[in-house]
């Protein structure tokens, strides 16, 4: 049988059916010498890309994570993820792209299954409100941070910790903890040791925003009986398809090459509206790796650049009411990435009523599936009629063989993308300011200086504060 | 004793602080004529904006909210409200302000108000699996569209309607169903009285982005405890300071004017960054009206100038893990707007642990509050350090005052800025092609036409498919 593919459909993209502002065949051939090298880059570079061999090396990692979960998932009825980023936002995605979105709170859709909660902020009164609510006797605390050193998630850490061992005690608060860490650097590592917690790693050459697919994500998801084993499947399956050199039979590279065009053309926005409520935070995920990747101020020989497309999340039908008005008529400076899917696990019929009534009597008879599409399918025609770019992903169906194609896809994309741009799509150098600016407010031992520089700010103007 | 009133410090705007890409005095100066020829429309046209005026006249109709919440709460552990755009953002924004994240997950945080869901798309898993959830016989759904004729919306009543009278009867069935509508016009108001439901209305000349203050907002409000006098106090409050002609003393008209010559100097996308797990939906109800709003192909003269701001939403801490690398970093084509609160109603102390570890020592003593804070100032600074304009909106605490008072802010701004781009910021006209090409695909009567321009495009290229 066909492995259930993914599709991208991008005739949306190009001048046949937006127009001037489209993207014509010359456009690409003029890159060719770019695409060229590009690809060899990745090839070349891919034993660097240690994220690129998560969907096949993974055999013993997965039983190793299968068999502690089925030994505490008896234990516990909630599972809470200490982790900000990467370490939350795939966990996140998955978990809304398998389960409904009222997982948590209803018993008859969880089955055996823990709540997840995922603690991506440090909001006081979020935490304080979920402490109160879990019982700590039967709650597994997963915390993810590859260096160790990631001071919300360390924070959250240091609390959960401390109220575990007043709580249960010592001994019996270790059974509550499970670290996903670097194998040999970092604090969380020696403290994991010390400490005897139960331990799972990050490799090494994998960043937080390309980590799905390790045990970041891949324990949550165990967790909660999620099929990591056909996650992995659909990853390596969209590997084969995305090593194709020919551009147009690798999604990826395609998907790469219309957005690097397009951003040229001066598209410095990137528009991901899935269609479906359960594909609803793959375009959070998604703008992580691709604001994080590709927003850089310097290219690979030291220019300044200042390159980056803004990812926007939205979703269908619900922003149409919010959004489309804007897509449609605002400024020419969007690529818009539809994410639909063919059918959903479950559809609801719209009775034949008020069958008089114009604006009602034509939707009964039809099912809300039927209507979801339906409007897709309009929204795409009103942004081609308004020329504007467009193009669909499409998942035959959601679950853990299409999730990990998509999730690998647009790792590849990515990654394509910044050999395009000519920057380093793995790196977050512009992040350490505000890292460093914040040690300097806690008096951080070493950030004096920083703190000095902090202070020589001008002062603010009070007329300026309305 | 001074009302808690908000502040919007925009120093971070201004050349002294961003350097060269930031706004300078003369700057404003240049654009005086049009300050004060928008300052008098948003005079002469403000008995033409009735959603003005909600925070002034609605002392019956809150009376009548109330009673009916009365009565029917104890009926009910859940509300349902069937709505997209302007009616489902409004009401998930204040909730998430006012209630915890929780609310709905635990009894304790919620006691005795309903469980509150907002069905705001027609995804037909979701749909199934609320319907599946809550118990018709102790639930009320409130049927939210100005027009009637909101699709979405329809076809889960006609859905809901045919549930109710299936299960319960059809006199039974009218007391679960409420209604918010026009008095007058569309068929929502017509079925409503053949059926005797319960009914509010919704005042002509406020649409949906501006109508979180009239019942649309209201309802679900104080079915929730929510006090929608405080709340209509704090909008009364600021509509005050928004009459006031000194631009300086006027934060709506001065977050319209930093905008807008942003918007001249190329800042094409409108980040709103709330450092409060409470305020990340206000962010969403924003992204609604600041786009559908703004974004226009025509102004007032007839011109196409393809117009708007695109909003994008984030939040903090979490997203400085995921978009403050492309803030800080990527193109100089964004205004930040950061919304913080001096305090929070709970906090949480990091305990003294790992004194010896330098990247985690220096965490215990403090507390997440002042870590959260910690990281808005630092984040502000990096983003300052690195030439990006940016406003803070703060909250001295999140509560139905203050909240009140910074929807209002923002709804007037929204209004200036439109008279500042000379467009009409009411209007949605963009998003009928989308409606009129779903009732072609539908087969609707009257829309043939439509289907066969439809028919009419191009065949897709199945090259184009990858």
């Amino acid at each position: 049988m066909e492995p259930l593919k993914i599709r991208l459909d991008v005739n949306g993209m190009f001048t046949e059916f937006v127009g001037n502002d489209g993207i014509s065949l010359t456009d690409i051939d003029r890159l060719g010498g770019k695409i060229k090298a590009a690809t060899q880059a990745m090839e070349q570079k891919r034993t660097k890309m240690a994220w690129r061999d998560l969907p096949h090396n993974q055999a013993n990692i997965v039983r190793d994570i299968l068999a502690y979960a089925a030994e505490m998932r008896p234990k516990i009825k909630a599972l809470v993820v200490l982790g900000i980023g990467g370490s939350a936002l795939g966990p996140i995605a998955v978990q809304q792209a398998i389960h409904s979105p009222f997982y948590n709170l209803n018993e008859k859709l969880r089955g055996d299954n823990p709540q997840l909660f995922v603690a991506d902020n440090i909001d006081p009164t979020t935490i304080a409100d979920l402490l109160d609510m879990v019982d700590l006797r039967e709650t597994l605390f997963s915390v993810v941070s590859k260096s160790g050193s990631t001071s919300e998630t360390m924070a959250q850490f240091m609390i959960i910790k401390d109220i575990l061992e007043r709580k249960l005690g010592r001994d019996a608060a270790r059974q509550h903890i499970v670290c996903t860490t670097d194998a040999e650097n970092g604090n969380l590592i020696k403290i994991a040791k010390e400490e005897g917690y139960k331990t799972f790693y990050i490799p090494s050459g994998v960043g937080g925003r390309f980590s799905q697919l390790c045990p970041v994500g891949l324990l949550p998801a165990a967790f909660c009986s999620i099929d990591i084993e056909k996650m992995l499947a659909g990853a390596a399956y969209m590997d084969e398809l995305c090593q194709n050199e020919d551009i147009w039979q690798n999604p990826a590279y395609m998907y790469a090459i219309l957005h690097y065009i397009a951003m040229k053309k001066g598209k410095n926005i990137s528009v991901m509206m899935p269609y479906a409520d359960s594909l609803k935070y793959i375009s959070d995920w998604y703008a992580q790796l691709w604001a994080e990747s590709l927003g850089k101020k310097y290219d690979d020989n030291g220019n300044v650049v200042n390159v980056g497309q803004t990812p926007v999340k939205a979703l269908g039908v619900t922003d149409q009411h919010s959004q489309v008005q804007l897509y449609v008529e605002g400024p020419y400076d969007k690529v818009m990435v539809f994410v639909g899917v063919d059918g959903f696990a479950r559809d609801v019929p719209i009775p034949k009523s008020f069958e008089d009534v114009p604006s009602l009597g034509f939707l009964g008879g039809h099912s809300l599936a039927a209507l979801l599409l339906a409007e897709q399918a309009a929204t795409e025609y009103a942004l081609l009629k308004s020329g504007r770019m467009n193009m669909t992903i499409t998942l035959p169906e959601v679950n853990e063989f299409t999730i990990g194609q998509i999730l690998y896809m647009l790792e590849v994309a990515t990654a394509y993308a910044g050999e395009l741009l000519n920057i380093d799509a793995f790196d977050q150098p512009g992040v350490e300011e505000g890292k460093n600016a914040t040690y300097a407010y806690f008096g951080r031992p070493g950030y004096k200086q920083k703190k000095a520089e902090m202070d020589a700010q001008p002062k603010k103007n009070p007329k300026y504060i309305v």
